[in-house]
């Protein structure tokens, strides 16, 4: 890389499920000149608490503190050391965060799990998004809105999810009223960490906005959480309240102790908080309205902007500068993509297909997209429905499960993986008509993620939407929208739109539909939506009743 | 075995679709004493003729008559070789044959592929029954049929199959009319046999009736014939008419040159032709009405005789005499059951079972059986429809394709595995109630057949019937079920109840109902049903519109 002494630098620092990432970004253009990854120590802790050893109840995922320092440590330096620039030479320090991933905190923010009294205690660690034991409390959560007409409803599109803030919180009360009470915050990771660096509690408006109910300028009143559990009346007040801080907004200086950390300079600029999906829009240049960002990888997120407001329905939230200052910023999403399709590869494809994959030195997942490709559109006979992780959107409901229609005893392996990559597609189809439909236009659909690898997939969405696909032109997106807005709150931009203009990565129109194949889908498209209806939207319950035999039955809900 | 110089014997040869078995069975009680199979050199010819080595269409399944006169040859002597019982002593010989299997003859029974001419020819060989390269001629025959309002649709469920001999044999005047012409007799390999051990043309009842729409002593008309095809007007005059032959009849006596082929005394009795799974009931000794045998296998058939006639719905036919003098005999089926569980096993289970199945000494099948024995009812949240090789009862629809229900991410193999066996219950059950909701009672289930070693699958059978199950005493059914016709024939017996009762072999109630499973399942049976309907029944036309977009997209039909 070219370095030029008049060059300034900022970090972007993406804190997964699993690892985080650090990128050293140049400020002028988005040159990503160096980047670190730091494995967590513990990881997603799903089985059992790793303190004392104890078994987690089913459905619980919680993360270590610990692990987020780790990473400011180890993988900051490393970065700034790979990109071979002068430390000095850096002016800001931003984050994005998976979200809902939500900790308890004394008032100086040390997580309650740190105190010795409550290391045995699973409900004084953070809670990652995937943590889906407040399901019960979810569903009262919605039973009562609905009940008392709270009009926030319709913004998360008529349904708030187990993973968010007030389910984990009623969880945490009910289920654990000692650390409860000693929780002087309920703090998103996102904000967490920012505290960390800075030294100064902020609240962003993403997660207040996405994750708590935060609408219009006020949470849930004090009325409506009474009414979930008298004890509860207090937790927006409590444990929750503090000025929202903007995207791109600076939160403070690196402390003298941060700046140890990371070996950058004590004082340059923190940025308020932010989450991995929705920081990725600047890192594509997707900041004006109409331009959707599919965040693709185990599942699929969708973002966009836009200067309407509208109530789609299905939606995840629509929240007034959630994405971007200024405009409204929208989320949806399909809770099963790659999840689904490494499902398969896992469980359904077999062993002389693995043995072929071998052979040929390639994954079984390319191998299957090779035969997968070689199909005309429709000779498989197949339609199937991507539940198999449930629908976030537009039918919001985690108690779908998969379908398929069409097998014959000569169907092949590779034709129930097209026909799983197909259902997928159409399913960001409905989501994308949905939309329009609502009255917010799609006019261009930008895509990142892992699955970007898979050329046969992109070039089926295409497609499959009838639309040219354009691509990021990153394959660190999140930490590089990160970077994007350490430098609008180092003050090298005015905003981020003038950041993004400068420092975002796209190529346009690389997928573009075939008609011919665009027709053909046309047909199999028609057969989703009926079997979407009638399986999702009450013409045949028999998805959810099956799930609750299931759960009688003592199987896996 | 105990061999006593007064005792008698009589010979079964079943003829399948790869190999024929002989069996030696003893008069007196229907023992077995010794059997011998005969694999065929040419078997279910597919993909090109042997004879010059010419690939054949789409969906033809040719059969090489001389494969058939080798296991007389090859098996009977080897059978009786194993009995170690003089053959002076035995006293008759019968046979069954799959069915339809049928094939063009000169007027002395040669078969024109054995012309020099015609070897090259491939309307001149047999066509087993799976030859599937009629349909569109079974198409014509039912529109024709249907627009005449032929009052002998009915009694074959509405349905007339590409399988059986009118669409064979349209299919083969209109694409070999000079093979047509020359074919003296075209004429099931099930009456060829016989003649080819006793001299004398001779038709049964049953292949006449279940094949060939024999019903109130009439074949179809020379006018719907002519419907068809004007060259067509002869077909049932020319090569089809004959005097019919009651089961159990004698056609002959043994001649000089077959008695030189089996090792066996000239003259004694050969029995009429008979069908492999009809001649199965009296070998379970179910005879009398209401007791209804399953031959499980590949695929199921289910015949029964009763007093009473009815036009069930969706049954393959009913016959008077069919499968015993004097009552009507019904035929239904499931076209698709154990080739539904090979098409799983080979298309969707992981290396790491086949690897777990070698560890464990056990075959693919038995593992993935052992594992889904351990799951509670409905744990798995799945319902199948088993229709992976079309419906033949009680939809009548070899169009249809298989559809699964409610998978997940945690969905595993042998969940996927027990939800096809439990499919294929639901379907029998379909056929049972369809019976009694007709006016036909079953009173009693008797099992045969191949899968008669999957005590699991038959314990699902029993739980989902809510029925005790009683299992034929013999694993060579047919076979013996053929040789108890010999031994009526013969006039060992004056009529094959007798010889029923005196040989037949089955275990009562070997499989008993657990009420609670039979509860769980109702709930499961409950959801079949309504998938059943939606998509078999026109609610969802989805999987005649997938089958022809494959079709138009060239994928296999």
């Amino acid at each position: 890389m070219n370095v030029n002494g008049d060059d300034r630098y900022v970090i972007g620092v993406d804190f997964g499920t699993l690892s985080g990432r650090a990128v050293v970004v140049r400020v002028s253009d988005g040159a990503e000149l160096g980047s670190a990854v730091h494995e967590y120590s513990f990881g997603a802790v799903e089985t059992r608490l790793p303190a004392t050893g104890a078994a987690l109840p089913p459905h619980w995922a919680l993360q270590v503190p610990e692990d987020w320092r780790a990473v400011l440590r180890e993988a900051v330096p490393k970065a700034v050391a790979a990109a071979q620039v002068p430390a000095s030479k850096v002016i800001g320090i931003a984050t994005d965060f998976t979200a809902c991933t939500i900790l308890p905190t004394t008032s100086d923010g040390t997580p309650l799990c740190e105190l010795d009294e409550f290391v045995g205690r699973p409900h004084a660690y953070a809670k990652l998004w995937k943590h889906h034991a407040a399901q019960p409390h979810a569903d009262r959560i919605n039973a009562t809105a609905e009940a008392r007409g709270e009009p926030w409803l319709a913004r998360y599109g008529g349904r708030i999810s187990s993973e968010w803030q007030f389910a984990k919180g009623l969880q945490l009360l009910e289920e654990d009223p000692e650390i409860y009470a000693r929780a002087d915050r309920f703090i998103e990771a996102a904000d967490w960490i920012i505290w960390q660096l800075c030294g100064v509690e902020t609240r962003n408006v993403c997660t207040a906005g996405y994750k708590g109910i935060h609408t219009n300028g006020e949470y849930p009143s004090r009325e409506f959480l009474a009414a979930l559990n008298p004890d509860f009346a207090g937790f927006v007040d409590d444990k929750l309240r503090h000025p929202l801080a903007p995207l791109g907004g600076r939160a403070g200086g690196l402390t003298a102790q941060a700046a140890g950390w990371t070996g950058l300079p004590e004082g340059i600029a923190v940025a308020v908080g932010n989450v991995d999906a929705h920081v990725t829009a600047p890192a594509a240049d997707a900041v004006r309205p109409g331009q959707m960002v599919m965040i693709m990888g185990t599942s699929t997120c969708h973002v966009m902007v836009s200067d309407q407001l509208s109530e789609v329905p299905g939606m995840c939230g629509v929240v007034r500068d959630g994405i971007v200052p200024g405009l409204w910023g929208y989320e949806a999403g399909q809770s099963g993509v790659g999840d689904i399709f490494a499902w398969f590869v896992d469980n359904s494809v077999p062993r002389s297909y693995a043995e072929e994959a071998e052979r040929l030195g390639v994954s079984l997942h390319e191998h299957l997209t090779d035969l997968a490709a070689a199909q005309p559109v429709g000779a498989h006979g197949l339609v199937a429905l991507d539940w198999h992780n449930g629908n976030r959107s537009v039918l919001v409901d985690h108690d779908l499960s998969g379908v398929i229609v069409g097998q014959t005893i000569a169907t092949r392996a590779e034709e129930q993986y097209r026909a799983l990559i197909e259902a997928t597609a159409f399913g960001t189809r409905t989501i994308v008509e949905t939309f329009e439909a609502a009255g917010v236009p799609v006019t261009e659909i930008i895509v990142a993620g892992g699955l970007l690898r898979n050329a046969f997939l992109l070039q089926v969405y295409s497609d499959v939407l009838r639309r040219p696909l354009s691509v990021i032109g990153s394959d660190q997106g999140p930490a590089l929208g990160s970077a994007m807005h350490a430098a609008v709150a180092a003050g090298a931009y005015p905003d981020i739109h003038a950041a993004a203009a400068a420092m975002g990565k796209v190529n346009r129109d690389v997928y573009t539909p075939d008609t011919a194949k665009s027709d053909a889908y046309d047909a199999l498209y028609a057969e989703y939506t009926a079997l979407h209806d009638y399986f999702g939207r009450g013409g045949n319950d028999v998805l959810h009743r099956l799930r609750r035999l299931k759960v009688r039955a003592g199987g896996a809900a």
